[in-house]
């Protein structure tokens, strides 16, 4: 279990921006489920904007655009199997915390639960539906940001297609390189 | 100089949904730009379809909605000054291209230049205008890719916000573990 504090919404670029795969977890008319996703962007600071995409072949499409939230939870590399498992299976065939083993924990302001194993939460509410069905976008108002303390730098992992990810690497700062108003 | 090759459109995820610092060079009425870019996504295969926020403040915003391409060009980690000096300077004050010392070479589908020291660059038109003016957000269509022959494992940048970077680490497969249609 991860112990998490209470994390400023307009930083949390520090975690989404990277490009991680994230699992999105969702409760909807009583049932929960998880999926993996890796097509996502950051879309604004304040308020925290966060897009993706959703293929409406997913178990969880509807769930999402039905309930209106998720939780948008940051996976470390020990969870590599759980991430891939997910990923490869459907909430119609199975329950998806039961099965791989993660534990579900009451979020603050949404219904949809969060993944206790993970390194962050994001809890999130529907920003904005009408890309949906264009694009399969979800525009997400980020309201709530639960991070693990301690290290800020979690070993994530990033899709790299054809079942191969990218790890994170070393952490680089050019900070003194950088206009104030850019940082 | 990077020797390239076309690579298929349908597998440039590979390069882009790990979620990479760009540089996204543009041509308009004469005059070349280049600026740094972390806010993106993949959002397509078929035809492929990527996203990307860019401000409004941007020199490079009204160069881009006018001629109605660009190219995305993915530097690597020993670029990383070009990288933070293209961010943190305006292309209304200098020529980019000439004060970091990068070669503009001849696109084949648009008339912005590719960045010849880049791994890999992505010729784009824009693909939807809708969604600027309430997002930021470009839709870009993917029309010729040029990859660098050789490894596909380039030591990408991963922005985190206060001047510091993620560069990529090791890769790992777990491939087997996939249903085939996932891959």
């Amino acid at each position: 279990m991860v112990r998490k504090i209470d994390y400023p919404l307009n930083k949390i670029r520090r975690f989404l921006e990277p490009g991680p795969v994230v699992l999105v977890s969702a409760r909807d008319r009583g049932s929960d489920n998880i999926m993996t996703m890796g097509w996502h962007m950051m879309l604004g600071f304040s308020p925290a904007l966060f897009a993706c995409y959703i293929w409406d072949g997913d178990h969880s499409f509807e769930m999402l655009r039905n309930s209106r939230e998720c939780v948008i939870n940051l996976p470390t590399v020990d969870m590599i199997e759980q991430v891939v498992g997910i990923g490869n299976s459907s909430g119609a065939d199975i329950d998806k915390f039961e099965t791989f083993g993660l534990s579900p924990v009451p979020a603050t302001l949404v219904a949809a639960p969060m993944i206790a194993e993970c390194f962050a939460n994001f809890e999130c509410r529907l920003h904005d539906d009408s890309l949906i069905d264009r694009y399969g976008l979800f525009v997400w108002e980020v309201v709530k940001a639960h991070v693990a303390g301690g290290s800020q730098t979690p070993e994530t992992m990033h899709y790299l297609g054809e079942g191969a990810f990218m790890v994170s690497g070393r952490t680089i700062s050019r900070r003194s390189a950088f206009k104030p108003q850019n940082l």
